[in-house]
Protein backbone atom coordinates (compact mmCIF):
# COMPACT_ATOMS: atom_id res chain seq x y z
CA UNK A 1 0.00 0.00 0.00
CA UNK A 2 1.46 3.57 -0.87
CA UNK A 3 2.11 5.99 1.50
CA UNK A 4 0.24 9.31 1.72
CA UNK A 5 2.38 12.21 0.32
CA UNK A 6 3.04 14.98 3.50
CA UNK A 7 0.26 17.42 1.80
CA UNK A 8 -2.30 14.00 2.35
CA UNK A 9 -0.64 13.57 5.56
CA UNK A 10 -1.45 17.04 6.71
CA UNK A 11 -4.83 17.09 5.70
CA UNK A 12 -5.45 14.02 7.62
CA UNK A 13 -4.64 16.22 10.60
CA UNK A 14 -6.71 19.17 9.48
CA UNK A 15 -9.88 16.78 9.05
CA UNK A 16 -9.07 14.39 12.34
CA UNK A 17 -9.34 18.11 13.84
CA UNK A 18 -13.41 17.98 12.29
CA UNK A 19 -13.83 14.57 13.66
CA UNK A 20 -16.01 14.65 17.34
CA UNK A 21 -14.95 11.00 18.13
CA UNK A 22 -13.76 7.26 17.02
CA UNK A 23 -13.62 4.26 18.73
CA UNK A 24 -10.64 3.23 20.95
CA UNK A 25 -10.21 -0.46 20.66
CA UNK A 26 -8.56 -0.64 23.98
CA UNK A 27 -8.58 -5.14 23.42
CA UNK A 28 -9.58 -7.40 21.44
CA UNK A 29 -12.66 -6.79 23.24
CA UNK A 30 -13.32 -3.51 24.26
CA UNK A 31 -14.32 -0.94 21.75
CA UNK A 32 -15.56 2.46 23.49
CA UNK A 33 -16.29 6.10 22.34
CA UNK A 34 -13.65 8.64 22.90
CA UNK A 35 -13.55 12.04 21.82
CA UNK A 36 -9.27 13.13 20.71
CA UNK A 37 -7.49 16.54 20.68
CA UNK A 38 -5.78 16.63 17.63
CA UNK A 39 -1.70 17.63 18.02
CA UNK A 40 0.22 17.61 14.74
CA UNK A 41 3.11 19.48 16.52
CA UNK A 42 4.22 16.67 18.58
CA UNK A 43 2.28 14.02 16.35
CA UNK A 44 0.21 13.17 18.89
CA UNK A 45 -3.65 12.64 20.20
CA UNK A 46 -4.74 13.67 23.23
CA UNK A 47 -7.69 12.13 25.52
CA UNK A 48 -9.06 13.77 28.63
CA UNK A 49 -10.77 11.09 30.74
CA UNK A 50 -11.34 9.74 34.74
CA UNK A 51 -9.45 7.29 37.16
CA UNK A 52 -11.13 3.97 35.93
CA UNK A 53 -12.30 4.46 32.81
CA UNK A 54 -11.21 1.94 30.00
CA UNK A 55 -8.98 4.22 27.97
CA UNK A 56 -7.10 4.85 31.38
CA UNK A 57 -5.91 1.48 32.43
CA UNK A 58 -5.35 1.19 29.35
CA UNK A 59 -2.58 3.60 29.50
CA UNK A 60 -1.96 2.89 32.74
CA UNK A 61 -1.24 -0.54 31.19
CA UNK A 62 0.60 1.84 28.16
CA UNK A 63 -0.96 -0.77 25.75
CA UNK A 64 -0.57 -0.71 22.15
CA UNK A 65 -4.23 -0.49 21.14
CA UNK A 66 -5.85 1.22 17.79
CA UNK A 67 -8.20 4.19 16.78
CA UNK A 68 -11.18 4.43 14.52
CA UNK A 69 -12.77 7.40 13.07
CA UNK A 70 -15.27 7.07 10.89
CA UNK A 71 -17.09 10.81 10.32
CA UNK A 72 -18.82 10.86 7.11
CA UNK A 73 -19.07 15.11 7.44
CA UNK A 74 -15.17 15.05 8.56
CA UNK A 75 -14.55 13.17 4.93
CA UNK A 76 -12.08 11.12 6.57
CA UNK A 77 -11.75 7.05 7.85
CA UNK A 78 -9.17 6.18 9.54
CA UNK A 79 -7.57 3.05 11.76
CA UNK A 80 -4.59 4.17 13.80
CA UNK A 81 -1.81 2.04 15.52
CA UNK A 82 -0.45 3.34 18.79
CA UNK A 83 0.42 3.57 22.31
CA UNK A 84 -1.59 4.91 24.99
CA UNK A 85 0.28 6.79 27.78
CA UNK A 86 -0.75 8.57 30.98
CA UNK A 87 0.54 11.99 31.09
CA UNK A 88 0.94 14.36 33.94
CA UNK A 89 1.37 17.46 32.03
CA UNK A 90 -0.56 20.37 33.80
CA UNK A 91 -0.02 22.77 30.77
CA UNK A 92 -1.34 20.61 28.08
CA UNK A 93 -4.48 20.07 30.51
CA UNK A 94 -5.12 23.99 30.60
CA UNK A 95 -4.39 23.85 26.93
CA UNK A 96 -6.83 21.32 26.25
CA UNK A 97 -9.50 21.99 28.97
CA UNK A 98 -12.91 23.14 27.62
CA UNK A 99 -16.51 23.63 28.97
CA UNK A 100 -17.32 20.46 27.74
CA UNK A 101 -14.91 18.86 29.97
CA UNK A 102 -15.47 21.31 32.97
CA UNK A 103 -19.43 20.28 32.78
CA UNK A 104 -18.37 17.06 33.85
CA UNK A 105 -15.93 17.08 36.44
CA UNK A 106 -17.54 18.54 39.79
CA UNK A 107 -14.06 20.16 40.76
CA UNK A 108 -12.73 21.09 37.36
CA UNK A 109 -9.60 20.48 36.52
CA UNK A 110 -8.43 20.26 40.03
CA UNK A 111 -10.83 17.01 40.33
CA UNK A 112 -8.32 14.08 41.66
CA UNK A 113 -10.56 11.81 39.10
CA UNK A 114 -8.83 14.14 35.93
CA UNK A 115 -6.52 11.82 33.76
CA UNK A 116 -4.81 12.77 30.85
CA UNK A 117 -3.66 10.10 28.58
CA UNK A 118 -1.54 10.96 25.24
CA UNK A 119 -2.08 8.38 21.79
CA UNK A 120 1.32 8.07 20.05
CA UNK A 121 0.25 6.89 16.87
CA UNK A 122 3.12 4.54 15.20
CA UNK A 123 1.13 3.91 11.77
CA UNK A 124 -2.29 4.80 10.31
CA UNK A 125 -4.43 3.59 7.25
CA UNK A 126 -6.02 6.32 5.69
CA UNK A 127 -8.94 6.94 3.63
CA UNK A 128 -9.66 10.87 3.00
CA UNK A 129 -12.65 11.27 0.80
CA UNK A 130 -14.50 13.86 -1.49
CA UNK A 131 -17.59 13.88 0.86
CA UNK A 132 -19.75 11.65 -1.94
CA UNK A 133 -21.33 8.40 -1.55
CA UNK A 134 -19.29 7.02 -4.39
CA UNK A 135 -15.68 6.94 -3.02
CA UNK A 136 -16.31 3.54 -0.86
CA UNK A 137 -16.72 2.21 -4.51
CA UNK A 138 -13.89 3.65 -5.81
CA UNK A 139 -11.33 3.27 -3.25
CA UNK A 140 -12.25 -0.54 -3.46
CA UNK A 141 -12.03 -0.96 -7.22
CA UNK A 142 -8.79 0.47 -6.88
CA UNK A 143 -7.56 -1.89 -4.41
CA UNK A 144 -9.08 -4.42 -6.95
CA UNK A 145 -7.39 -2.99 -10.30
CA UNK A 146 -4.35 -0.77 -9.22
CA UNK A 147 -6.87 2.13 -10.70
CA UNK A 148 -6.54 5.49 -9.12
CA UNK A 149 -9.86 6.33 -7.69
CA UNK A 150 -10.78 9.17 -8.97
CA UNK A 151 -12.83 10.58 -5.29
CA UNK A 152 -10.90 10.09 -2.86
CA UNK A 153 -7.19 9.44 -1.29
CA UNK A 154 -6.00 6.16 0.39
CA UNK A 155 -2.58 4.83 1.91
CA UNK A 156 -0.27 4.69 4.65
CA UNK A 157 0.53 7.29 7.37
CA UNK A 158 3.95 6.92 9.02
CA UNK A 159 4.47 8.98 12.36
CA UNK B 1 -24.31 -3.97 31.37
CA UNK B 2 -27.66 -3.25 30.60
CA UNK B 3 -30.18 -4.23 27.58
CA UNK B 4 -31.77 -1.30 25.49
CA UNK B 5 -35.45 -1.18 25.75
CA UNK B 6 -37.30 -2.36 22.63
CA UNK B 7 -37.78 1.37 21.82
CA UNK B 8 -33.78 1.78 21.85
CA UNK B 9 -33.73 -0.82 19.63
CA UNK B 10 -35.87 0.98 17.02
CA UNK B 11 -34.03 3.94 17.28
CA UNK B 12 -30.30 2.30 17.28
CA UNK B 13 -31.75 0.79 13.53
CA UNK B 14 -33.60 4.23 12.54
CA UNK B 15 -30.23 5.71 13.26
CA UNK B 16 -28.08 3.48 11.53
CA UNK B 17 -30.13 4.47 8.50
CA UNK B 18 -28.75 7.59 9.18
CA UNK B 19 -24.87 6.31 8.93
CA UNK B 20 -23.56 6.73 5.93
CA UNK B 21 -20.42 4.16 6.39
CA UNK B 22 -18.91 2.41 9.23
CA UNK B 23 -15.43 -0.02 9.56
CA UNK B 24 -15.76 -3.26 9.02
CA UNK B 25 -12.95 -5.09 11.28
CA UNK B 26 -12.91 -8.76 8.88
CA UNK B 27 -9.38 -9.31 10.64
CA UNK B 28 -7.67 -8.48 13.46
CA UNK B 29 -5.17 -6.54 11.51
CA UNK B 30 -7.77 -5.92 8.85
CA UNK B 31 -10.19 -2.56 8.97
CA UNK B 32 -12.26 -1.51 5.76
CA UNK B 33 -14.49 1.46 5.36
CA UNK B 34 -17.87 0.14 4.05
CA UNK B 35 -21.37 1.46 3.32
CA UNK B 36 -24.55 -0.62 4.93
CA UNK B 37 -28.01 -0.76 4.21
CA UNK B 38 -30.20 -1.57 7.24
CA UNK B 39 -32.87 -4.20 6.77
CA UNK B 40 -34.54 -4.20 10.51
CA UNK B 41 -37.64 -6.52 9.35
CA UNK B 42 -34.96 -9.14 8.62
CA UNK B 43 -32.77 -7.95 11.62
CA UNK B 44 -29.78 -7.81 9.02
CA UNK B 45 -27.36 -5.23 7.45
CA UNK B 46 -26.66 -5.31 3.54
CA UNK B 47 -23.36 -4.90 1.52
CA UNK B 48 -22.80 -4.39 -2.12
CA UNK B 49 -19.23 -5.33 -3.42
CA UNK B 50 -17.10 -7.22 -5.57
CA UNK B 51 -15.88 -10.45 -6.17
CA UNK B 52 -12.27 -10.34 -4.50
CA UNK B 53 -12.59 -7.68 -1.48
CA UNK B 54 -12.08 -8.12 1.68
CA UNK B 55 -15.59 -8.51 2.81
CA UNK B 56 -16.28 -10.21 0.09
CA UNK B 57 -13.27 -12.97 1.09
CA UNK B 58 -14.25 -12.79 4.89
CA UNK B 59 -18.14 -13.64 3.72
CA UNK B 60 -17.10 -16.73 1.69
CA UNK B 61 -15.48 -17.88 4.85
CA UNK B 62 -18.05 -17.12 6.73
CA UNK B 63 -16.11 -15.33 9.41
CA UNK B 64 -17.32 -13.75 12.80
CA UNK B 65 -16.49 -10.16 11.83
CA UNK B 66 -17.55 -6.86 14.01
CA UNK B 67 -18.52 -3.41 12.81
CA UNK B 68 -18.44 -0.08 14.23
CA UNK B 69 -19.74 3.19 13.43
CA UNK B 70 -18.72 5.98 14.84
CA UNK B 71 -20.65 9.15 12.75
CA UNK B 72 -21.70 12.05 15.28
CA UNK B 73 -24.34 13.54 13.16
CA UNK B 74 -26.40 9.81 13.18
CA UNK B 75 -26.59 10.57 16.73
CA UNK B 76 -25.19 6.70 17.33
CA UNK B 77 -22.18 4.60 18.19
CA UNK B 78 -21.60 1.34 18.20
CA UNK B 79 -19.76 -2.05 17.76
CA UNK B 80 -21.89 -4.74 16.32
CA UNK B 81 -20.65 -8.29 16.61
CA UNK B 82 -22.02 -10.63 13.58
CA UNK B 83 -21.21 -13.20 11.43
CA UNK B 84 -20.69 -12.43 7.32
CA UNK B 85 -22.24 -14.63 4.45
CA UNK B 86 -22.21 -14.12 0.37
CA UNK B 87 -25.84 -14.46 -0.18
CA UNK B 88 -27.20 -14.66 -3.81
CA UNK B 89 -30.40 -13.00 -3.71
CA UNK B 90 -31.38 -11.59 -6.64
CA UNK B 91 -34.44 -9.38 -5.83
CA UNK B 92 -32.73 -7.90 -2.54
CA UNK B 93 -30.07 -6.97 -4.69
CA UNK B 94 -32.33 -5.13 -6.81
CA UNK B 95 -34.45 -3.46 -4.01
CA UNK B 96 -31.22 -1.92 -2.81
CA UNK B 97 -29.36 -1.30 -5.79
CA UNK B 98 -28.53 2.46 -5.59
CA UNK B 99 -26.85 4.99 -8.48
CA UNK B 100 -23.85 4.63 -6.34
CA UNK B 101 -23.46 1.09 -7.18
CA UNK B 102 -24.90 1.35 -10.60
CA UNK B 103 -22.08 3.45 -11.33
CA UNK B 104 -19.36 1.82 -10.51
CA UNK B 105 -19.90 -1.61 -11.88
CA UNK B 106 -19.79 -1.02 -15.53
CA UNK B 107 -22.46 -3.23 -16.51
CA UNK B 108 -24.87 -2.56 -13.95
CA UNK B 109 -26.39 -5.15 -11.44
CA UNK B 110 -25.80 -7.70 -14.03
CA UNK B 111 -21.50 -7.17 -13.63
CA UNK B 112 -20.00 -10.48 -12.68
CA UNK B 113 -18.01 -8.68 -10.16
CA UNK B 114 -20.86 -7.79 -8.20
CA UNK B 115 -21.38 -9.84 -4.64
CA UNK B 116 -23.85 -9.35 -2.28
CA UNK B 117 -22.71 -9.88 1.32
CA UNK B 118 -25.17 -10.25 4.72
CA UNK B 119 -24.26 -9.34 7.93
CA UNK B 120 -26.01 -11.52 10.68
CA UNK B 121 -25.78 -9.52 14.07
CA UNK B 122 -25.57 -11.26 17.23
CA UNK B 123 -24.92 -8.64 19.65
CA UNK B 124 -23.75 -4.86 20.07
CA UNK B 125 -22.99 -1.98 22.41
CA UNK B 126 -24.25 0.57 21.12
CA UNK B 127 -24.23 4.22 22.39
CA UNK B 128 -26.69 6.83 21.48
CA UNK B 129 -26.35 10.32 21.96
CA UNK B 130 -28.41 13.68 22.10
CA UNK B 131 -25.88 14.61 19.57
CA UNK B 132 -23.88 17.06 21.93
CA UNK B 133 -20.28 17.20 23.19
CA UNK B 134 -20.62 16.00 26.13
CA UNK B 135 -22.66 12.94 26.11
CA UNK B 136 -19.23 10.83 25.79
CA UNK B 137 -18.16 11.98 29.44
CA UNK B 138 -21.67 11.52 30.60
CA UNK B 139 -21.49 7.64 29.77
CA UNK B 140 -18.08 7.56 31.15
CA UNK B 141 -19.52 8.76 34.57
CA UNK B 142 -22.46 6.63 34.42
CA UNK B 143 -20.06 3.76 33.57
CA UNK B 144 -17.87 4.67 36.76
CA UNK B 145 -20.46 5.45 39.36
CA UNK B 146 -23.71 3.76 37.96
CA UNK B 147 -25.06 7.06 37.53
CA UNK B 148 -27.71 7.96 34.88
CA UNK B 149 -26.75 9.79 31.98
CA UNK B 150 -28.64 13.02 31.49
CA UNK B 151 -27.45 13.06 27.68
CA UNK B 152 -27.68 9.36 26.00
CA UNK B 153 -28.11 5.60 26.37
CA UNK B 154 -25.91 2.64 26.54
CA UNK B 155 -26.04 -0.88 26.53
CA UNK B 156 -26.43 -4.20 24.89
CA UNK B 157 -28.56 -5.31 21.80
CA UNK B 158 -29.42 -8.60 21.26
CA UNK B 159 -30.77 -9.43 18.17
Amino acid sequence: MKDLTHEQKDTFWDRMDDVRAGMLHTDADRVVPMSHYTDPERGVFWFITADGTDAHKAAVDGKAVHYVVAEAGAKVYARVDGRLTVEDDREKLDELWSPVASAWFEDGKEDDDVRLVKFTPSTAEVWLTDGGAGFLYEIAKANLTDAKPDMGDHGVVRF
